[in-house]
């Protein structure tokens, strides 16, 4: 009888289990519990719904459509408020590079008309400051704020919450850091970076703001469940990428293929206008800067390398070259990742562990070299003679210091020379990079300048990669690709002379080869590219050249963030099962686990020593007298909670529905939230008095009562893909039923909501007992007939 | 000890379940056993692997890694044949009906000189000779080609096999029949049909060709599983996309939005390649063809309706007539499903029934129709006169009658007067679009044309729309929505007179409104319009009237295609479950079933009383005698194949390995792996003689050991997702588990591959009683030290 009754509690449990306050869409992973394993910096979350059930029942029932209507909307505006957030982040950071660059350039070219010497010492002063203003920020205020923050949002998506990843002073941090550190000239962009900063911003505006800065809104948190969180950071990954490049489709990509491990259809529309908005956003910016309202800034469109007046047409010679490009490419990028590896292996292992102090002195140091190799190197080259230029070609040379364009002069004798190095080296990296792109420039950079270039930004951004201050990898890549790329074009126009070839569509290609090369992205790469440059008619070329640089790089590496993540300690688990996995099975995989139960009804005493004798995260609650069942899973961060807030201790060791009553509610579920970004509770931090330790706790409320099984001889390859496409954290291996109580194909579950009139009903009433029971009574009257009755009944 | 050694023999089963010859990809789905529920029309399909594990188990230690290399190798090379095929076959289609188009412009042009009467006689005998003999081969030979065929791949794709619908016949008649119905005029396009045909050449590829036909090649059949299958239907319909708009990106998408139920993100890149393959195809033909060596066609780029000429930039004022747009195209959108809807219904209900006669009449009326209208309205409108042309600007007014372009003559009094309706109406779909785009044509159309003809086209549209021809709705959604778009153009040139607006980016954004007011896609949608005209800048634009036509049409009903494939049977399951699920647990949803049982060893008789007395595609096998347990799921397909080939019927009642000796294997794969588009075997064709009946078959070897379980009371909302995204077919729902046998958390599916070597042997062994052993006991004293060590190593 008692045990009936508890299995009805369950029963009940499990059915009201998924009734959240999140609806739209609340659905789909139940248990997506997104959280790290016992690794240390990793610290669990939570899932929210375990608790919601008990708690929110009532108060659902009573809100109903009202409240669906409002998190819908909620979500919605939010998204909106990403993408604005993200647009306005984004121009922010674009108006201080620019702005601090333009007034380094300016500032060194009116100095080097009287003294090269002077000049060079500003232009290093310059750079050191801004760049030194970054790693002091970053070191000492917002330490998870460095490096691109690619593998480690990928790795929270994926499961895995890096500790201080997506806090407000990171936000803080990655926005300043990467404004000194891309002013400051050193080999890394800013595109990497604000897909970090899209994700903070999501984040923060999905918890209401940052708790330790008391800017919480309380209105805003309707978003507590971990799938909700996660959705937002989607979106905010794809407004950076939509930021970064203006390219909004890219970003709807970039975060599908690259970003995401869980990919619902339901969010691709949202991230799609989350994407959408930035772009108006950024774009609505640049229209109001365009006027020179907002300095340096404001000579580029919303395309930020145009090259839609280049090369409009292919011949098939071209293919072999452009597939050397590819080869290239695919080396050149394994390369970089095998190469940046190693340094940052080295870096973590032996110089950061020495300190901030040394940290500091190390970026300043790159500073110091990147300035002197750009400032030095064209002043040793000879200047070249300017081209006849046409008339209409609207390109000047050379252009006077200190503007924009093509052929700068730089340490030239006469008047009408140009620098061909400095016009690349000695420049923002966004216009070496639309000089490198453009066309009508034939021969514009001899063969030799290209090389050395490539020779020295190369090594710059190996060495520059992994430094402490915000770094992403993009516009370092579309650097050395543009530059063999171009020179590979050099040669194409010098071997097909009676062809219309534009080098600047080969610099193209050769950026888009090594981005393949080393990130392996496909698609979304391919898209970016596309919206960056405005050039549809590249489409093929360029898919032929991705497709062939990272087949040739995945012959040797893995892709640039999956490295950079497995260095860091965020195990990622991949799409796909290791190999092996299938001559394994499921018990395999925790042969040696000794599984440690709870009872419903656990002394507090028991809790604790399990607790600080244990790591699990998750413990398997069993109940009954004669025959036990496992009635679900308990969080270790929920027994924390519980156990910290000791309102849920009793004196009785009989479970509290059936000592009379219902389960009263003692929690707001925000208590069993855990805040994004920190490490939780710790079983040695809770004091509990030698009275509470005699008390005991029902477990029920608490639990998720139907994790999801697997029985025992399962390939692991299926728990594998199980655990990996439904984004769990447990799953219980049991073992081979004896009996089953029916199976479910497609047709029972393309039941109709208006089918019978009784599951309406059933929506609207949560408690109804007198049709369990007779459910229950139907299932007694199964119970005589044997087993196999099924069987037995043939003709 | 007999019950010990059966579990043995059933870990290796399941041990073995997955070591497919499928391999570089072939473990994501173990059980992605697609296949249709008992609904009538669909008929199951059957999952390969059920089998392999012990026929090939031998086979597959000796390939080893030669077979996976071979394996992955097809894959692409399948890639590229469907790359090609389906470029040939777009490229075969449109040649095929431009010139069909053309010559029947150019005979009615050159009679209509001499007689009015004469011409439209002679236009409308051309059009019902194409459109008959379309209606013709879909009525006689492929049925199944009728239609745009996108929901039934896409329920292809989400599980359910309609008969027919990717066999040879059916992709011959989808090429013949698009080019007899879009030459002959009707308001369709084929583009949709062009998605079906990839997909057709894609399923016979993997195949390797047609059985029926003799057409198959033994070394391209090495695709027999499902997931195998499905991948290259994928690949397919994007090529299709990609072929018919020349969008390589938009084929990517839409098939990952549109068309697949279950996205890997492996997948992605095959897919990629082959829309690449079939950008260079489509490309190298078309300038092939650029030289007039292939009649009317060649005069379109690899942009359809290139608009890059139009309008580069917008202001704010524009956004609300945009906004506008967005709102119309919902709102005609969901009208136009819902009219199609009727009519298709009642078509299905009462028209079509009377059998084949009544569809050929059917078509042939619509088409008199059609080119009465298309002929007859331009002849009531009056002619305007030519605007002023620029002498640069390379607009001809008028053109010479037969030719393609804007202001086209037709029964003008004056020579240099247009008729704007026949410049829309009296032409091919793409020139007509492509009029509709043009830039630089202000007030071309007068805004009466524009809503005569928006009225015609619509209801012609709808009219046609599930006639017994193949027909797609891209094309006439584009002529719909560029209409209203341009008439709102029109207005907006007027009230805004000093702003620089096109009325072509109204007509662009109007198409745009209006696909997505019907299809409901969003990220594929947008960026196939951008690929499509050639214009980057006016994406922000179309996303935001994409956002809101989306938004407006679902408040009306479902997706075009969803509706129709609900229409047509197809049981589609969707990616969340219905709300009422949360309240449900899994026992109810198999309430009523009586589960049926086969012992590991049964008889004949019993085998087949059981197949004939019950309809369900799946039983659960046990075996034991105190204790029972259930020791997998065989199909009924498998059941059928065993009781046809009898060459494991046994007479002893005892399991054959503990007869003694090894199981004996008898069966070809191949003899398990249904045909495509088939009905499979059904029980009342099989012959068994009395002797048969008496004997008994031994099901262990044919078994899938070990399928998804669920516990009786989880949430119905979470069995869905374990069912929805793993592509299930079958789930047990078992009792409760009184013990468990451990905890699977993401730490135990951390196993690096090399983390012992014994472990790289393992792959190419797999009977390996002692090895197995060392690797426990390896396990064991790892155990000491926790497996995450090295990530735990943070500074």
């Amino acid at each position: 009888m008692l045990s009936n009754h508890i299995q009805n509690g369950i029963g009940m449990a499990s059915l009201a289990w998924s009734r959240l306050p999140g609806t739209e869409e609340a659905e789909v992973h139940d248990e997506a519990d997104l959280a790290s394993t016992s690794c240390g910096n990793g610290v669990e979350s939570l899932d929210y719904e375990v608790i919601e059930n008990y708690a929110y029942r009532e108060e659902q029932a009573q809100r109903g459509k009202l409240f669906i209507g409002f998190y819908v909307a909620m979500k919605w505006f939010l998204a909106l408020l990403i993408g604005i957030g993200t647009g306005f982040a984004a121009i922010f950071i674009n108006i201080a590079v620019e702005n601090f660059a333009g007034w380094k350039f300016s500032a060194t070219f009116s100095i080097i008309q009287t003294s090269y010497l002077a000049g060079f010492v500003v232009y290093i002063l310059f750079n050191l400051v801004l760049v030194f203003s970054s790693v002091f920020i970053i070191t000492q205020f917002a330490p998870a704020a460095a490096g691109s923050g690619i593998p480690e949002i990928k790795g929270y998506l994926n499961g895995v919450d890096a500790p201080g990843i997506l806090l407000f002073r990171t936000l803080i941090g990655k926005i300043l850091g990467s404004i000194g550190s891309v002013g400051g000239g050193l080999a890394l962009g800013k595109e990497g970076p604000l897909v970090h900063t899209g994700a903070c911003i999501a984040s923060l505006l999905g918890q209401g703001g940052s708790t330790k800065y008391h800017l919480r809104s309380r209105w805003l948190q309707v978003f507590q469940s971990e799938r909700d969180r996660r959705d937002l950071v989607t979106c905010g990954c794809a407004a950076g990428v939509a930021a970064a490049f203006r390219a909004p489709v890219g970003g709807v990509l970039f975060a599908l293929e690259e970003v995401t491990s869980w990919w619902r259809s339901q969010l691709m529309w949202r991230v799609f206008f989350t994407s959408a908005v930035v772009a108006v956003v950024v774009r609505t910016a640049m229209a109001w800067c365009g006027s020179g309202k907002c300095g340096h800034f404001g000579s580029g469109g919303f395309i930020i390398w145009d090259i839609s007046g280049g090369q409009e047409d292919y011949s098939f010679e071209e293919l072999l070259p452009m597939a050397f490009i590819g080869v290239i490419g695919g080396l050149l990028g394994a390369l970089f990742n095998q190469l940046t590896l190693y340094i940052t292996r080295w870096r973590r292992q032996y110089l950061h562990k020495k300190g901030n102090r040394v940290k500091i002195i190390e970026v300043c140091l790159v500073s110091l070299i990147s300035s002197a190799i750009s400032f030095g190197l064209p002043l040793l080259r000879k200047c070249s003679p300017c081209p006849e230029s046409e008339v209409n070609s609207g390109i000047e040379c050379p252009r006077p210091p200190g503007m924009y364009g093509n052929y700068v002069r730089f340490y030239c004798a006469k008047d009408n020379e140009y620098n061909d190095l400095a016009t690349i080296f000695f420049n923002t990296q966004d216009d070496a990079i639309r000089n490198l792109f453009s066309a009508k420039t034939f021969h514009e950079y001899s063969a030799q300048s290209l090389l050395t270039f490539l020779v020295m930004f190369y090594t710059l951004a190996v060495v520059t990669f992994g430094t402490a201050v915000p770094a992403g990898q993009f516009v370092p890549g579309i650097m050395i690709g543009s530059t063999y790329g171009r020179l590979v074009g050099m040669f194409v126009v010098n071997f097909y002379k009676k062809l219309n070839i534009e080098e600047g569509t080969y610099a193209l290609l050769g950026a888009a080869s090594f981005l393949g090369g080393s990130m392996r992205m496909t698609v979304s790469l391919c898209v970016i590219m596309v919206e960056i440059t405005n050039n549809l008619t590249l489409l093929p070329l360029i898919m032929l050249v991705l497709l062939i640089s990272k087949a040739v790089g995945d012959a040797f590496n893995e892709g640039l963030y999956e490295m950079q993540a497995q260095l860091r300690g965020i195990p990622l688990l991949e799409s796909r099962p290791k190999y092996h996995m299938r001559n394994m099975a499921a018990k395999e995989a925790c042969r040696n686990q000794k599984v440690v139960y709870f009872p419903r009804v656990v002394k507090v005493a028991e809790v604790v020593s399990v607790l600080r004798s244990s790591k699990h995260n998750g413990f398997p609650v069993v109940q009954g007298n004669r025959e036990t069942l496992v009635i679900g899973l308990i969080l270790r961060s929920h027994l924390l909670v519980l156990l910290q807030s000791k309102v849920d201790f009793q004196h009785s060791p009989l479970p509290s529905d059936i000592r009379g009553g219902s389960i009263p509610i003692r929690h707001n579920f925000s208590e069993f939230v855990k805040p994004v970004s920190s490490k939780g509770l710790s079983i040695d931090k809770i004091y509990l008095s030698p009275d509470d330790i005699e008390m005991y706790i029902d477990l029920a409320p608490f639990l998720n009562p139907s994790p999801y099984i697997v029985p025992e001889d399962m390939s692991l390859t299926k728990v594998y893909n199980l655990f990996r496409q439904l984004g769990l954290r447990h799953i219980f291996v049991v073992p081979r039923p004896s009996r089953l109580i029916g199976l479910i194909t497609r047709k029972d579950l393309l039941i109709e909501e208006n089918e019978d009139p009784a599951t309406m009903e059933l929506q609207s009433t949560s408690v109804r007992p007198h049709r369990r029971d007779r459910r229950v009574l139907g299932r007694d009257s199964e119970a005589e007939h044997p087993l196999l009755n099924g069987l037995l009944v043939q003709d």
